[in-house]
This record gives structure tokens, C-alpha cells and sequence, in this order.
């Protein structure tokens, strides 16, 4: 055990979204007096293991929950990086043995109901703090809290985020690339029917027509998004205090003509992921395809896509896409017993790659509709970052350089406050906003319209 | 104990569709020496037990196992007309204890998997041997059977069964009454896709698309019905020993133009059994339809309803319908909590009600195509029946009458088979078919096309 003990950070996990946050611990270790060390399921990538020398590096099985006790307990703070339903077994070893804990995923129940132990014993649990979730707290709560200071009323806000890709990247006809887990990327919108309010009205959409009720969302200087519902905006009224807002809505933010084309999937019911489909190793996707349309023996596959989906023949935007994405291809699937969302996520993987030199980017934009003096009023906050490489990404940096700044802030004694937070609270998301545009140029731009 | 201890016939549930079972057991008590009891959760209807009472009633907890293992060891026979979920733990006490057991409903993987210890023990565990489930098997293999007798071979297998209304009843739009269980009405077809074999090819239709892709069936004599896809015909290409059918497909069957109408209530998003809506207590059936649709502070929820579905104007056949069941009515829903899905089934319990005179209809079709000598032919088959009245139901009388012929004739020693067993073999379907026919008027009518 070092002298330096109390400034142990055991960081749990090393997916490729945590490039950035070992990057900015690394780069001020000495500075810092940090102790570092990585845990993670994987052997390390040599490359990060290269870069990142001063990390102390091991393997470890993450189930073995003996093992990382004695892991908790050598450490001053835990990060976890791990998929986030892993969170809470290392939330309960924290617990026990009081050690403060950094996320960037979404609190869950379990962890939320831990509150009143993390208070009672000063420590800090602190979660969603990445990109989305995190950045949009910080930066919506940032606009909120100043036009309440300036004695504004918010009435509506909407929220979009998209992870997607610079318009010079853009060569295939979706407008998109796979920048995060493809198997998210294939269930999205699923799992229930996206709620919202607007206008003082619940508003419901179901999964098969989410991707056909979209807003058109224009960010200035880089264009128009179409932006689809999350799954559930109505809690944000409370999360963000909006208890003026009579319309609460977060979208995802996608390139005008995607939602349409993913739509045309979820028509065909090849997002479901709730059954197997037999002997698939040797069909074909073009076969595969086929299962979803009635039986005709004179007309081609794309024949029955179009007239069953209602596809205009000049419909190229559409057309294009599906065909791109190698829905009518002869070659075989080769997976076995596959649920139908498995082969598209397979298709994704390999159609929708990012390239050796492309960069992906990260667009994020809200509104807000307010009151002040009895004027209506709007003023939208903007971001948008374009990432390095297909390593060094926008969505990257933006999860990790969040958390890392948290973790900084709060081994200086800069963020005090105890409890499982998210970062909503001026305390933490204003030094993080400060240092992500003073230093990385990660930067919010508000607009009064 | 009484001396005719070996002709007690335990009976649980007192469900509406037990009351031709219960009939025809008390018409030949004396005839046969039986003994019977009907244990039932709830208080027996005192219309039935005046109408039976020769049977000894008697009110028990159903979750009481060890009430039930007593009732269960002193009959010669059980029977289970509880609902389905709750049949394996009476299976398996009567496989403790060596008893028969009898039930209208779907076998389960558990109860399947007893198979070997109730072949052992000598036992006969009938499951399926109601309406549909039950009567279609019945009826099918029997043509099925004969069709291989005179040499053929089966190569498409289309069945249909709708529990419809007679058409003099039918007073509303949506040619519909409620006549088993609304849940299940509201909740038809979801819970996965549907798949079948159409000429070789397997295909699957997404429950938002499964009232969409029907078929057209013709009755002779009776008319038109549209079918939309059960969920699983695959399967009965091994349980009928279809090995040559390239087309497997089970249906049910509803008046043309529902389906249409039900596929809207789809798209709207409110047979969805998923989530909760809050404070729906106070809510209109207005403003739930509201729910769905866009905020639009200019249009009517039914302007709104017309454009989100692309509804014609003078489309009366559906827009009859959806008016009909009450989504724009402004009276107070008064559910806590509910589900779409439990708001729906509300309104088709309102709304669709069997009225005191009222006489459903049980309409049953199957289409046989097949090669002999070298020709391709088709033979249909067809049942219909009409109920007497909204207590003496088609579905009542056609659920009820197999099972307690399969009863009898086992008790007579006329079935001599054990096993875990569905109606699919001659030595049971044989005999029943035969005296429905005959006692019943309940018959088939093959016409060879």
C-alpha cells in the first residue's frame, strides 16, 4: 500500500468508450499524485496499455465478486465502466466499504434507493454522468437554472442528442454509421411506447409508429435532423424541476430520410428480437427477408417489399437505403437461430461500419420556450463535436471526459455534496461545462429567438 | 366414503363454458353410477345448482394444496376446467396419486414432459379436448386420416375457427359479440409474431401487420369470413403428421371488415397491455384516444383519428365501428392505473355485450389439399353451430360436450390409451366425433371440391 492511498482510482471496465476518460486521468497523473488501476473482464488492448503506461493494468473476473471487494476496499474512489447492469453489485461493495462511485450510466432504482446509506455516510454516488445521459443534464440544466435566475419561466423544452457522423464521412445512403453497440442501434424505440408531454397533454406513440411521428429539428449552421421520442421524457419534469413546462420532450436525432427507412424494418418486423427463427445458418438474407412477405410465386423479393410496404418506385431515398443495408443479397446469414433483430444487427455491423479515416459526430440541441415578463420568449442551446478517427470519437470523448472531470473535481474537494446524484445540481455540471469548453472546446451555444 | 367410489368425478372451476359439461355428466348420473363434485373458488351461480343437483358443490381455495391433494385422492377422475395456468398443479398431484385428469385447455411443456410417469402409472392425462383447442383436432385428423386411408397425401392444411354471432344477432357494426374471455379478445394475437408454412416457405406476420395480411374464407351456405393467423401453425405439421403439407396455416375467423377496424385500434396504439396510465381515472374515453395522437389545438380527436390512419371519409365500415365502441365518448373511464389494453376491454365489455336474446355462432373450416393418384384435389370440411341463448352458448356447448363424452367413454373403458394426450388419434376422436353427431346434430360436412 502506497502513501498515496487517497488517491487510488480503481476503474472498473475498459470498453472503447473509456478512451478519453483514461486519457485525461493519464495526462495528469503526476500532477495529480493519482494511483490508477484498470480492472477489466478483457486482456487490454496492447495499444492502450502502451499509451496509458502508467495505468497499472489486470485482468480480472468481474463475477468474482471476492476479488473485487478486495479491489473496492484498496481504493480511495470506484469508476465503473462495465455494462451498466453490473453497476450495482460494485454499488453494494462500495457501500460497505464507503468508497465514493462514478458512472456514466442511467441510475437505476436499485442504486437510487441506496440514497439515504450513501448520505449517512458521506459518500458520493454519482451516475450519468457521460454524454446522453449526462452532458444533456448539464448543459439543459445550465440554460434552466440561468433563465430562472434572469426570472424566466420555462414552459416547454425538447431536447435532442444524435450520435452521428461528419457530413464529409456520410458516403452510403443511410447518413449513418455505427459509432456505438449495434445491438442498441437494432432495439431502438423498443420496449414500450414512448410518452411525452406536449402542451400540457400526455402523449403516447407506440413502437410501430415511432419512427413515422417525427420532429424536424434545425440546428443552426449544420442543417436539419429529424429527431424520433425517447422512451420517456415525462420523468425529465421532475428530474430537471420543469414544473411550469406543459411540453417535456427528448428525442434522438437521426439524418432526414433514416426514421422513414427504419420504419419500413419495423413494418417488416425485422427489429423483433422476441423470437428465434429456425435453421437460419443456411438462408440467406435475401431469404431471410422473404419470410416476412406472403407467398407469391411470380413477383421478385424487392417487388413484395415495395408493394407490401407501399413503397413508390421513385423512391429512391428509401429504396436506396434497403437495398444498401443488404436486405435482398444472396449471401448466407450464418448465424445460428438468430432472432430476426440479431440478423439485422449483423447486417448493421458489416453495411454501416465506420471506415479507416471517418469521424463520427455528436449533435446536441435543446429549446426552450419561456416566460419572462409576461413575454413568450425561445432560446435553443447547441452543441456539436466531430470526433478524431474511428478510435478517437466525438460519442468517446464526450462519455469520457465528462466523468473524468467529475472524478478530478471531487478528489480536490471541489464537489462536496453527498448522495446518489446525477448531474443536475449547479455544484457539479457548472465546473464540468466550464472546463469542457475552456479546455476541449466541448462548448454549448445559446441562441435568443 | 361411497361404494361407487370408482365413478367419482372430481370437477374444479365452474367456469361459464363448464355448463354443457356439467350437463351432460348430471343427464346420466344414475345411468352411469356417477359421483360427481365441483369445487369451485367462488360461490356456485344457485341457477346451476338447482339446475344440477345431483352434484354435491362445494366452495374451496384453489391455492389450498393440501385441501386440493385431499379432494384429488379420493376421485376416480379429475377434471380441470380451472384456467390453464392453474393446471399443472392439480397434473401433478394427480400424478402423485394416480389419478386421471381431463382438460379443455392447451398442454403445457410441463405437463408434456410428465409423460413418461403418467404412461407408467397407467394414466390418462386428456388435455385439449374442448372447441379450439379440441373439436379442430378432432375434426382435422379425421380427415386427415381418411384422406391417407384412400391413398392421398395431405399437401396443404388451411383451418379456421371464429367464435362469432348468429348473423340474425348481429346489431352492431363490428358483426361481434363477446362471448369468452374479453381479455383475450383485447390481447388477440399479441405476444409474437405469427408463423405458418405457405407452400414450402415458413413466414411470419408482426403483430402489427397480423389483421392486415388476412384471408378471405367461404362457408358454403354460411358466407364470407376474413381469418387472421394464429400464433404458432408450425407446429401442427408434427402434431397432425403433416410430413407432406408445404402449406400449415391455423386462423381465426371474423366478420369481413373487423379486422380492418381492429388493425386500426393497433395503430393507434391502445391494444398495447404494456404500460400504465396514470390518473386515468378521471380521464374521458375521449381524451385516452387523445393519448395517442398528436397535440393539434385546431383538429377533433376524430379529424386527428381520420388523418394519423389515413381513414376515407365515407370508410362508415370502419369508421362505424371505431365510433361504435365508444373512443370518442366523453363518460369517465373510472380505472385506476389501467393498461390500454384494460381500458380497450372495458369498452368491448360495454359495448359488445351478449344481449338476453342473443345467439352466438361457432363456425369451423378446414381446407384439405391433396394428391391421389397422381390428381390434385381439395376437400373441405365444416361445422357450424348456433347457441340457444347468451347462458347456452355454441362455444359453451362445443367446449364443454367433447370433454365429457372423452369422460365417459374413458370411464366405460371405451379409451383405453395413456399418456399426456391431445385428441389427434382415432381411439379418442373417433367415438366423440361420432356422438356429437348423433346425439348432438354437432357435425362436420366434407364437400370434396
Amino acid at each position: 500500500m502506497s502513501e498515496t492511498g487517497n488517491h487510488k482510482i480503481h476503474i472498473f471496465g475498459a470498453g472503447r468508450s473509456s478512451y478519453f476518460l483514461f486519457k485525461y486521468l493519464h495526462d495528469r497523473i503526476e500532477q495529480n499524485n493519482y494511483q490508477i488501476s484498470i480492472y477489466s473482464n478483457e486482456i487490454a488492448n496492447p495499444v492502450w496499455k502502451s499509451e496509458f503506461a502508467k495505468f497499472n493494468w489486470e485482468t480480472i473476473d468481474i463475477q468474482d465478486l471476492e476479488k473485487v471487494s478486495k479491489i473496492v476496499s484498496d481504493a480511495k474512489i470506484v469508476v465503473s465502466m462495465l455494462p451498466a447492469a453490473l453497476h450495482i453489485e460494485i454499488a453494494k461493495l462500495c457501500l460497505d466499504q464507503s468508497k465514493s462511485l462514478f458512472t456514466a450510466s442511467y441510475v437505476s432504482d436499485e442504486m437510487k434507493s441506496m440514497e439515504t446509506d450513501v448520505i449517512e455516510k458521506g459518500l458520493l454516488f454519482l451516475n450519468e454522468c457521460g454524454l446522453d445521459p449526462g452532458l444533456d443534464h448539464m448543459s439543459a440544466k445550465a440554460t434552466i437554472d440561468s433563465i430562472e435566475a434572469e426570472g424566466g419561466k420555462v414552459v416547454g423544452f425538447e431536447s435532442f442528442t444524435g450520435g452521428l457522423i461528419a457530413p464529409d464521412c456520410m458516403d452510403n445512403p443511410w447518413g449513418y454509421k455505427i459509432t456505438w453497440n449495434p445491438k442498441n442501434v437494432a432495439l431502438a424505440g423498443q420496449g414500450g411506447a414512448a410518452k411525452f408531454y406536449q402542451k400540457g397533454s400526455l402523449k403516447y406513440i407506440p413502437y410501430h409508429k415511432l419512427f413515422r411521428r417525427t420532429e424536424l429539428v434545425d440546428v443552426p449552421g449544420f442543417g436539419k435532423f429529424e429527431g424520433y421520442a425517447n422512451r420517456d421524457s415525462t420523468k425529465y419534469k421532475d428530474i430537471y424541476e420543469l414544473k411550469d413546462a406543459e411540453t417535456v420532450f427528448r428525442g434522438t436525432l437521426r439524418i432526414p430520410g433514416f426514421c422513414k427507412a427504419w420504419h419500413s424494418l419495423i413494418e417488416l418486423g425485422i427489429t423483433d428480437n422476441q423470437y428465434k427463427i429456425p435453421n437460419a445458418e443456411n438462408m440467406t438474407y435475401r431469404e431471410f427477408t422473404n419470410l416476412f412477405l406472403a407467398y407469391n410465386p411470380h413477383d421478385s423479393v424487392e417487388l413484395k417489399v415495395q408493394r407490401y410496404l407501399k413503397i413508390a418506385q421513385d423512391d429512391f431515398d428509401l429504396w436506396d437505403r434497403l437495398v444498401f443495408l443488404g436486405l435482398f443479397e444472396e449471401t448466407k446469414i450464418g448465424l445460428k437461430n438468430p432472432t430476426p433483430a440479431e440478423v439485422l444487427e449483423k447486417l448493421l455491423i458489416e453495411k454501416l461500419k465506420l471506415g479507416k479515416t471517418d469521424r463520427d459526430r455528436i449533435v446536441m440541441h435543446h429549446i426552450f420556450e419561456y416566460e419572462n415578463n409576461g413575454e413568450q420568449k425561445k432560446r435553443t442551446s447547441s452543441m456539436v463535436l466531430d470526433g478524431e478517427s474511428p478510435a478517437k470519437t466525438a460519442m468517446a470523448k464526450t462519455v469520457g471526459t465528462p466523468l473524468a472531470i467529475a472524478i478530478e473535481l471531487f478528489l480536490k474537494g471541489e464537489i462536496k455534496v453527498s448522495g446518489v446524484h446525477i448531474p443536475v445540481i449547479p455544484e457539479i455540471y457548472a465546473p464540468i461545462l466550464e472546463q469542457l469548453k475552456s479546455e476541449f472546446d466541448i462548448k454549448f451555444e445559446e441562441r435568443e429567438i
